[in-house]
Order: C-alpha cells, then structure tokens, then sequence
C-alpha cells in the first residue's frame, strides 16, 4: 500500500543499513518499522529524519516518556493514524500507563475545544501573557 | 474585539461569580483572563468548560506540568494565538524551564513533520502496532 | 497588508465590476468586503468564487441562516481569523442571536473534543454506521 | 482495534452503565456505540463527555438537527472518519435528508476553500466586521 | 461504502452523463473515478466542482504537473486518504518521477514542521515581509 | 513578542553565529530574519532545522522556486500568518510572478475543497488508485 513499497533491510544499501543499525541500536530492538522501510526509498530523508529523531526525542530537560506522550497528543490532534498506532506503542514502552494514557487523551480533547472556543469568540490576548 | 465583549467580575451574576471565584482559588489567582470572561456570557458553556479543565487538569498520573504542556502542544499543533500565550504562561507556572519549553518545540515541529510523511507515503500500519 | 493590496470598485475592470455588482445586489448591501477586493486581481477566482458562494448559500433544503452557521463552525475550526470576523457578521445579518451563536460554539468546541477522542483511542466504526 | 478495547455493557461497573442507561434513555436506542465503549475505560471521561454532550446536544436556541449537521461539519473538516459515520447517521435520524446532507456538504467544501483564500492573499479584517 | 452510493455512468442522468463525458474527455480516460460517482449524487455540485477543477487545473503560469504536486502537498497536510491516492497517480500521470515524489515530501513535511515552531515560539512578522 | 524573543547577530555566540553566516552566504542575504533569530536560542534546533531546510530546498529533481511555493501552500493550508509572510517573499525571490502566486492559490483553495467533499461523502479508494 506504501507509495514507492518498502526497502526490506536485506536489500538494503549500505547506506540504508547504516541508518537501520542505528534505529535499532539506539532502540534496542531488532525490527524496522513499515514508516522507515517506506522513506528508505530516499536516504537522504531517512537519515536526515532519524538524526532529527534521535536528537529530539533524547533524554534532557524533558525525558523520553514525557517526549513520546507530547508527540501522541500532536498525532491524535492531526489525526494521523499510523502515528496513533506507533507512536502509542512507543510511549507505552517508555512506561506511558493506561492510566496516564486516558489523561493524555483527557488533555488533548479538552485542548482541542478551548483552541476553538477562544478563536470562535475572538478573544484578544491578555497584555499579561504578552512578551516584551 | 471579542464578539460579544467580557463579563468583568464586578458586572457579573452569581452564577458566574461562582465560577470566577472557584477559577481563582482553584488557580491561586487574584485576577480573570479574557477567555473566561468572553465565554462568561454563556454561563452553562463557562460552568462546564471550567469544570472539565478543573478534573483534567488536577494531578493524576500525569503532574500538572506534563499536562499544561501537552496543552501547549496541542495548541501549538492548531496554530492558536491565544491559546500559545496563555498555556505558555500557565506551563511557565508551572515549573516549565526555557530548555523544557525548547525541547517541547523541538518534538511538536517533528511530530508535525512525521505526520506528514508517514501519511503521504500511504504507510500502512504494522501488525505488531494494532491492537486485538 | 493584503498580498497584491486590493482592486477597489472605482479602479475595477469591468469584468471585475460586474462581479461587485452581483455581490452587493445579491447580499442588498452597497459596499465590497476586502476579501472580494483582494481576489479581484484574479478576475477568473473572483468569478469562480463568487459564483459557487451564490449557488451554494441560496435558500434550499437548508436556509441561508443555517448555511452561514456551518461556514462560520467550519472557520472556527479552522482557526480563520478573517472568515471567523466576517461570517459571524453574516451569519448575524441572517438571524443568528446572540443565543445561537453560544451554543454553535458549544457545538463546535465539543465536536473538536470528540473528534481527537475517537481517534485517540483508535475506535472502529461500528458496522451499524457503515453503508452500503 | 481500540487502544484498550471496549467496556460491554455485561462487564460495565454500575458506575459506567449508570452513564450506558442515561445515553440509551436520553437517544431512545437499545444499545451503545464504540466510541462509548471505548472510553469507558475511563469512567470520568465517560461521564464527562456524556453530560456536556447530553446539555450542549439538547434543544434550544438551536434544534437538535441543526446541532447534528453542524457537529458533522465540523468532523468532515477535520478528517475523521468514525465520526463522519456516526454523526452523518446521527443527523439522519434527527430528520437529514439526502438532500440537507448535498447541500451542507457544499457549504463545508466552499468554506475550507475560502478559508484559505482569504489567508492565502493576507487579507486583512474590514474595519466594520471588527468588534468594539 | 460512500454515503450516498456511486451513480455510475450507466445510470446517470444526461445533465450527469454530460459532467463525465467532458472529464473523460479533458483527462483522456475512459473512467469515472469514485468521488465523481459519489458526489454525482448532487448534479450542481458535481458540474460545479468539474468546472473549477478544469479551470484552475489548466496550463497557465503554471505548468499541470507543478498543479498536481501543490494538489497532493495539499492533501498530505490534510491527511486525506483518497486524496493523497488519486492525487498521487494524477501527478504522475502528468510527469512526477519518484525523485520529484521523494522531494515533495520533504518539503511537505518541512513546511509542516517549521508552520509549528514559528508559531509555537510566537515570531512576530518581519517588517520586510509585511507589504503596503 | 517572541517568546523568548530574539538573539541578534552581534549577541550571537560562535555556533549561532556560524548557522547566521551560512544562511546568510546560502541566501546570498545580508540579513537574518526573526524565525532565525527566535529559534536561536535553542542553538541545536537551529542548527538542525537550518541543515535540513539548506538540503531540503536546495535545487534538484524539483526546482527552488516550485519548492518554495510548495512550502507556501503548506503555510496557507496551515493558516500560518508568518509563514504566509514570509514564503511569498522568497518564492517571489525564486522567480514568482503575481500570475503563479493568483494560480497557486486557485489550487490550494480547490484542494482543501475537495479534501472535504470527498472525505464528507466517505468515499472509497478507487482499486487501481492503490500500490501493491
């Protein structure tokens, strides 16, 4: 169904393998998803998008499950289903509960709502919440 | 400039006073920004807005840091000006630190990007991604 | 601010004048809004435009009250500055009270809730709601 | 498919199905949609979305079926699917008529087309349009 | 599965009959895909979108294929499924090599990234870029 | 008004100030302009999205200028006022003319439309229209 199909990691170029080994390294799994078997068709896209990954999603100010729980609720609010499915996956590994998991989606509902409230009713921002 | 202008405290009825008050003590505030008081005009919408955020935002599994920027998230997903200013604020409040906010951003833009191309390559999704 | 700035009636083509003519005899008003100013410059969009508005808000199976309430929902939703200002005018020259346009919004806001919670949660359509 | 599966009404807590016999009292029906079940998982958000959908959905200012078609409008422009189903059902049972649906199809269409027009060329709002 | 069925040309009205023969004869086919079967449900809204379709699709300043891409960018960003399929083969129908696919993408999802930091680090506009 | 607002040239430590340099020579510009500035603060953020735009837009099986209008259809689908701003200044820059700008917009204003109807109508994908 992928437009251009996947790049299976045994046909792979070196190049592509290179990325593969990384994911799976930094992921401490021995699979690649359908998402980079299917942008493999382009490795420039493919490394540049894995280095961006592997450098967001690190832990720092922010730890990983914080990170992969902020990038479900982007999904469900663009409504990206391959993103819901992977990246709930993601985020339960990272040790999202299920109870954590209702107040995420609690939250992004909730936001979804007031973001149209306050535009429908053209309510001009606060002078407190302005920056210099 | 918003549509129907904002009920002031000093002008509202009980029943919104009600809701100000419990907004304000909830918050450890002394003051009501401009989305409460343009949706003031509509108290049954202001009743039940306020009650929802008060559950969803409460600590839980989720501390209210995490949640306040999950809603930054969102808001920032749904490119909402009001919504981007006034969440800021609140994750500031919060305990969210310029890094914080920076990695926020960081994983928001990613999300957003990944979105798109998953989608545009028509990826299916994983077996080992659905759930029974 | 407008990109190509705007075609005012007096400097107007013919072929764009006819096109302000129809609009201010069809909505009976005697002036031009900025968006029809500002697509002027594309004599063919303004008429393609203009001419879908027509057929599409006349009075059908739906009233011209009710069609202006979803293109204002829809640019809520949306997040449509401009089209937010200028359709609840409309929809406010077409009836709309103040109680309606709260309760529109209470509608949109909660169907933007809704819509992330189904999704979140990765709900299938129940077969009773599939057609045919 | 759905993240946690569903909550039948057999296993319900008397919690959930208090809110089950309120949503089948309140739309006349004999059963429970997915989406129901599917956050039933979480009984707070079950009773939550239910009670704001139960007041917001009732009839006032506007009817039921204006509140349907717009709530449907709403899920067409953000693109999802389960409730495009569930509320193009919905809304026919509220009296849509093949006929309604055409002609709020073309209104949804028309304005996610200017929407972006009007964005697209910078247009800035007309003075007269502007709230006090 | 659609809403209202397909009217397939064998089965179409002359004012639909009409609509197909001149798509199939701009786009030198010999079928009618499934959203104008769909949507033939509704002859004004069929004749109306076919008829602006022809027109903004046509060579001009810019050439079809450079139309068809912006089409399909437009559709990933949206996340629409059936868009993103028929759009896909319609632009390479009109010369799209896999290259050019893979590049649109990037820029896709680029765009889509960098729409939410500017907006998430509320940037205001260069007074450069502003015009008179 | 930025959030954190902005790191000038003059206050830019050596790896800000080498992104600033590259840019500039990349641009053939004597400027930086304020979404730089803003997300400077973040000097891996800005390193990152910089190498990424620099790769992404650079000449290749698409030309600068289809690209950059691309990205502006993606800002205006997206309602992103600066983004909006800003790549009509640089596609103009890459060769737009008013005519491509005035067709540009006529196709990102029909596929939003679309988008809507067709996913409005629940319609299914063509057969031939799917990849293996």
């Amino acid at each position: 169904m992928a437009t251009l199909g996947f790049i299976e990691y045994g046909d792979a170029s070196p190049e592509v393998r290179a990325v593969f080994d990384d994911i799976m390294r930094t992921r401490n799994t021995d699979w690649i998803n359908n998402f980079w078997k299917a942008i493999a068709h382009d490795p420039a896209t493919l490394r540049r998008t894995w280095e961006s990954i592997r450098e967001i999603m690190a832990p720092g100010a922010l730890d990983p499950l914080t990170k992969e729980m902020i990038y479900l609720a982007v999904s469900v609010t663009n409504q990206c289903g391959y993103c819901i499915a992977s990246h709930t996956a993601a985020a339960r590994k990272a040790g999202m509960t299920d109870a954590m998991f209702q107040e995420l989606m609690a939250v992004v509902g909730m936001a979804n709502e007031t973001n149209r409230l306050v535009t429908g009713y053209q309510v001009e921002i606060d002078e407190r919440f302005k920056t210099k």
